[in-house]
């Protein structure tokens, strides 16, 4: 099987040239077949207040009223992405962004209203990663660069969490690649002590994580995006790494968490 | 050779819901390869205008200064784009999105300044077009939808005419295709007489052109329209035709233009 390293960052790179510049030049070093995932959530944030339009959000989820999905579209899809994309391409990365409407990649369904009414956000299925049009892309040698917008097939697009895009394709193309699933981020890795950025715990495993929790060494927001990670470790994906984007080619650098 | 329709329509159809509608599903009944080049301009000045800047335009080109660009880039390649392909894709028609910068697919230079500075505005050369990746993605069964950005391929995305990206695109894949270049229109053709709209010259070529030219039939903006077809026809593209957009299917519709 074909190894495959599919990447999220974070709007926090996406609208600093600076860090952008330098995490563009990693991502075009590494070898071998690779996707990148973005957000831009800042930018689309700045665009909607200079149109007057309030950002709204629900326990750190952007509610997407028609208004905002166009900016999130416009943000996303096209400035973060188009940016991303000739950036890769000036360091001679073959990337070509997408959105999931493009060569339907990536369907997903109107998040149904319980007690708070989302909008226009998509939820994943199992079926919503084409794993057979992505690997296409791939097999012409294309790096496939994928905006957080969606579809439902229905000619509606979705505003999708770029983290949960990132998992999905993962597990999605599980049958299909030995896939590492890299999420970029702030800190070097997984801290033991939220204080000391050195202090990088280098492996998580099933067994050391049930402990860690108990020692409330790993806590609050940490652990949805662990318990994520163990699920897509459940689904076929080989490992899992959290690191800081500028240690994007270090092999040893950030947490990296396996079964 | 295979038969390639490569088919522009312009921002009067984008942002027109029934129209688009309409367009989307004639387009994706049309049989065999094909690609559309789209336009944008009418939303891209409105939302400049919510913004608070200034669209500049000189003879009928847009000034794109920084600001300008990341709203054609947003509107163009993000809101416009992904719509089109959200919507194509409703329609069984297996739609990709692109820029110039995906793919590596049009790479311009940026305009050079002599009495007016276009600012980021790409100007096409004779190796603009790669053939040979957008032949690529036909061979896979997808369907690219341009819009009307491209990059230099030095990280810089340019603003760029869209009936000029769809006669390179036609130029640049003459060696590979049997071309029909088709213009969408908000007339039937090229008219006879420009208060009767059912007066459609059915048939244009060198020799009748120069007569029609000499008469007055055809003068003002439709004399670059048709040097710009000639153009296109002495450079190998087979036939180029001007028709409303709601009779694309409708193979006797319109003005066809050839040597």
């Amino acid at each position: 099987m074909d190894k495959l390293n599919i990447i999220k960052i974070g709007g926090n790179i996406v609208e600093n040239e600076a860090a952008l510049g330098n995490f563009v030049r990693n991502f075009s070093n590494l070898e071998g077949k690779k996707i990148l995932v973005h957000g831009g959530g800042k930018i689309a944030s700045k665009l909607a207040n200079d149109l007057g339009i309030e950002a709204k959000m629900i326990h750190g989820r952007r509610i997407t009223d028609l208004e905002t999905l166009k900016i999130v579209t416009m943000v996303y899809a096209g400035l973060a992405n188009k940016t991303i994309v000739a950036l890769l391409q000036a360091n001679k990365c073959d990337a070509i962004g997408l959105s999931g409407a493009d060569g339907n990649t990536i369907q997903t369904t109107k998040r149904s209203v319980k007690d708070i009414d989302y909008g226009f956000a998509g939820d994943m299925t199992a079926k919503s990663i084409n794993g057979k049009r992505i690997q296409s892309l791939l097999n012409i040698d294309l790096c496939p660069v994928f905006s957080a917008i969606t579809h439902n097939g229905d000619g509606q697009l979705l505003n999708t969490n770029a983290d949960t895009i990132a998992s999905a394709l993962a597990v999605g193309l599980a049958p299909y690649y030995d896939i590492s699933l890299i999420y970029c981020f702030e800190k070097k890795g997984v801290l033991k002590d939220i204080d000391d950025d050195e202090s990088v715990i280098k492996h998580i495993n099933a067994s050391n994580y049930q402990s860690l929790k108990e020692q409330g060494i790993i806590a609050d927001g940490m652990i949805p995006k662990l318990d994520n990670a163990f699920e897509a470790l459940s689904l076929g994906v080989k490992k899992v790494i959290i690191k800081h984007a500028s240690d994007l080619t270090d092999q040893q650098a950030g947490t990296i968490i396996n079964e």
